[in-house]
C-alpha cells in the first residue's frame, strides 16, 4: 500500500471511530481512561525497551545530552503518563453541556450544546509523554486522534499508542479513536495535511519552523502557538517589593517555556532607582540583561540591546530591558514585537491597569501578577493542549473546552416561520 | 502601483485602523453607525445613479432577469441598508464582555473578555445591500473590513463603501476601518488572501465554487458554510397536523434558502397513512416530490429519487422523500448525505428526541419546529453575516458574538508561580 493510501485509509478508520466516541458516555471515557493508566503502568518495561531503541539511535545520531534527556522514558515519566490519564478522567466532561439556554418569544427554547470537534491532528516535537497526554485530552472531550510525533521517539510513541489502544479496547471504545501515524518519513505530515474530509482540525506543537511548514500546507483549519515573547512592564507607580518577585518569577522559575519574561519595560521616572537594584537581584540569578540607551545610561555595564533582541524569544537567562517615557510607549513596543502571548503590568494605579488591559491584545493580560500564569492548570482550566496565539475559536490555554464546539438546539411545539 | 502592491498598503492600512476601532467606545460606534445610515438616505440618488452604470453593464453582458432583479437598489433596499445599520447600533456591543470570571485559590482573579478579531476580508456574490450590513456588523463588533463584492456590482459597492466612509469619518472614527478590494480582477482575490500578516478571518458568502476557491487559496482562517441540505425526519410518534404545518414551511416558505428543508424522511409505520395527505398539501403548493421506492409503492404517481438526489440542495419546490426503517436509519441518511446545516425530527416520544439531539451533527437540532429557524434574528443573536457548517470558532448563525474573540484577563496583588 503506497503511503497516501494508508494515511487515507488510517483517517477514514479515525473518522468512523470519531463517531462512536463522540456520543459514549463520560462513565466509559472515564473507564478507559483509567483502564489505559493501568496499562501503562503494567506494560513498563516493554514500553522502556522501545524507548531504548530511540535512545540508542539517537546515540548513533549524535544528538545533544539534553536532546537524549527529553527523549527518555524512565519509571517518573511513565507515572506521570498515568498520572495525567487519571487527571483527565477527573475533569469535568465538556461534551452534552449546555452552556446557554433562552427562550424565544414564539416559545422556541434555544440552547447551544457543547459537541466534540470530530477528528483532531496532532503533530509535534516534543517528549514522548505528549503522546499519552493529547491522546487522554481527546479521549476525554470525544474527538479521536491522530498522532505524529517527531521521528526520534518513533519506537517509543509506536509503544504508547499501542498501549493506549489496548485500554480502549478493553473499554469497550474503538481503537481507531487514537492512531499513530507510523512513518518517520516527513511526507507523511504533507499527505496527513491533505485529508480535510476525514480530519477537522491540526494542532502542530514544536518549533516555528514545523508550525509553519504546517500553516503553510494545510486546508485544514490550524490552532497554533507560534512563540512566546513576554512583555512585563513597570509602571512609575509600581511598588518594588511587588516588582522585582514577579519579575524574577517571569524570568528565572523556567526560563525555557513560552509564559517566561522576554522583555521588561520599565517607567523613566522610576528605572534610576529601580533598574541597579533589579540588575542586582537578576545578577544573582545568573540573568544577563540587554539594554536600550536609556538603560545603559543607568546600567552602562549591560550589553547594549539590538533590534533582534527585542523579537528575541531567549528561552534562557537572557533579558532584554527598555526604558519607556510612559505606558503607551510600553504599549506600542508590545504591539511592534510581542507575539499575543502574555504580557504583565505592575502598577498602583487603577486607571492604567485598565488601560493596560484594554489596549494590549494578548491572550493574557496580567495585572500584577506573573506572566507564568498562563497555564491551563494555573489558571484552573485542567491539563491543556497548547496556548493558542491566534484568535480564531481558541486564544490563550486550550483545555478539554477548547477540543470542542457548540451546536444549536430547538425545542419546539410546532413553531412555523412566518 | 502594481495590484499586488496596492492590495498590501490597504490591508496594512485596515490593520492599523482596527487598532483604533477595536478600542473605540460603544456610542461612538453607534454614532456612527447612525450617521451613516443618515448619509445613505441623504446620498439616494447618487447610490441609484452609481447602480444604473452596473446595471447597463448587467443588461449588455445580457444576465437573466433574477440576477438582475438581485442587483437593483432602489428606494425600498436603500432603506432596508440604513434600517439594518439602525438595528446594529440598538445591538448590545460585545466588545469588552466579560464572560466568565473565577478566582483561584491563590487568590488571582481571572476573567474572559470579548475582544475584536482584528481585520475582516469578506468576499461575497450577492446583492450590494451585503456591503453595508457585513460593513455595519464589522464596525459594531469593533473588526475593520476589507470587502470584495461581485464584479457585476462594481459601482454599487464602490459608492455605497464611499458613502459608508464619510459617515466614519464624521463620527472621528478612521475611514480605513472599512475598504473595498477596488478591482474587478480576480486576481485580487487571490493576493489578497495571501496577507495573513495583516488580516485575520476570511468569510466567503456565495456559491459553492467561490467557497471551495477561497479555502483553497488561503492561508487565513476562513469561516465558511458550503451549502444546506437540511431534513426534517417524521417519527412513527409524530402528529400529523404538526408535521404538515412544519414540513411545509421548511419546504415554502422560502424554498431558495440554506435552512430550507431539501429531504423529507418518513417512518414506514406511519408511511401510508401520511404520505398520500402531505403529498395533496405539497401539490396544493406546486412542490414536486421524488421518492425512493418505498415511498413510491405508497405514492406510485411520483418520480423516482436517485443517488443525485439525496445530495442536492434544490433551493427551488423540488423535494426528495425517502421512507425509513426506523430513527438510526435516518440518522444514518442524514449523517451520508447532510451537511451538518439545520435538521429535525418531528416527535412525540420523548427519548427519541433526546436521541435525535445527541446523535444528529447539525449547526441547528430542531424538535418539533421547522428548520427555517436556524437564522441569527429568528434565534434571538441579531443580524447575522452567515451561517457556519464547520465548527472551528463558530458553528451555526455568526451574530455579533461570533465576529470577536475572546482573551484571558488575571488580576492579582503579586501573585509568582512556585
Amino acid at each position: 500500500m503506497t503511503l497516501e493510501k494508508k494515511i487515507i485509509s488510517l483517517a477514514a478508520a479515525a473518522k468512523e471511530a470519531s463517531d462512536k466516541i463522540a456520543v459514549s458516555n463520560t462513565d466509559i471515557k472515564n473507564l478507559a481512561l483509567i483502564k489505559i493508566a493501568e496499562k501503562i503502568e503494567e506494560k513498563t518495561d516493554y514500553i522502556k525497551e522501545e524507548n531504548k531503541k530511540d535512545l540508542s539511535d539517537a546515540k548513533k545520531a549524535s544528538l545533544s545530552e539534553a536532546m537524549i534527556d527529553r527523549l527518555t522514558v524512565n519509571d517518573k515519566v511513565i507515572k506521570s503518563m498515568a498520572n495525567g490519564l487519571r487527571e483527565a478522567a477527573s475533569l469535568e466532561d465538556p461534551v452534552g453541556a449546555i452552556t446557554k439556554t433562552w427562550k424565544r418569544p414564539n416559545g422556541l427554547e434555544v440552547s447551544k450544546m457543547r459537541i466534540p470537534i470530530g477528528v483532531i491532528g496532532i503533530i509535534y516535537e516534543s517528549r514522548p509523554n505528549v503522546t499519552i497526554d493529547a491522546a487522554g485530552l481527546c479521549l476525554k472531550s470525544g474527538n479521536a486522534v491522530i498522532l505524529r510525533g517527531g521521528s526520534e521517539a518513533f519506537y517509543s510513541n509506536q509503544a504508547l499508542v499501542k498501549t493506549f489502544k489496548e485500554g480502549l479496547d478493553q473499554a469497550n471504545l474503538p481503537v481507531n479513536a487514537v492512531q499513530a501515524l507510523g512513518s518517520k518519513n516527513r511526507d507523511a505530515i504533507t499527505i496527513l495535511l491533505k485529508q480535510e474530509e476525514h480530519i477537522d482540525l491540526i494542532i502542530p506543537r514544536g518549533g516555528e519552523g514545523l508550525i509553519r511548514y504546517v500553516v503553510e500546507n494545510s486546508k485544514i483549519p490550524v490552532l497554533k502557538h507560534y512563540k512566546g515573547v513576554c512583555h512585563t512592564f513597570i509602571d512609575k507607580t509600581a511598588d518594588y517589593q511587588t516588582a522585582e518577585k514577579i519579575c524574577l518569577n517571569a524570568k528565572v522559575q523556567r526560563p525555557g517555556v513560552c509564559n517566561a519574561m522576554e522583555t521588561m519595560l520599565i517607567h523613566k521616572n522610576i528605572a534610576d532607582t529601580f533598574l541597579p537594584k533589579l540588575h542586582s537581584a537578576f545578577k544573582k540569578e545568573k540573568v544577563e540583561l540587554r539594554g536600550c540607551e536609556k538603560t545603559r545610561s543607568i546600567l552602562p555595564e549591560i550589553k547594549p540591546a539590538t533590534e533582534e533582541d527585542w523579537y528575541a524569544e531567549y528561552l534562557n537567562l537572557t533579558l532584554a530591558v527598555k526604558t519607556v517615557n510612559n505606558i503607551d510607549e510600553a504599549i506600542s513596543h508590545i504591539k511592534k514585537y510581542g507575539s499575543n502571548h502574555s504580557e504583565a503590568i505592575i502598577t498602583q494605579h487603577f486607571n492604567n491597569a485598565r488601560y493596560f488591559i484594554k489596549k494590549v491584545d494578548s491572550s493574557g493580560v496580567f495585572v500584577n501578577a506573573s506572566t507564568r500564569f498562563n497555564d491551563g492548570g494555573e489558571l484552573g482550566l485542567g491539563a491543556e493542549i497548547g496556548i493558542s496565539t491566534s484568535k480564531l475559536h481558541a486564544f490563550g490555554p486550550m483545555g478539554l473546552e477548547e477540543l470542542t464546539a457548540a451546536k444549536f438546539v430547538i425545542i419546539g411545539n410546532g413553531q412555523i416561520r412566518t
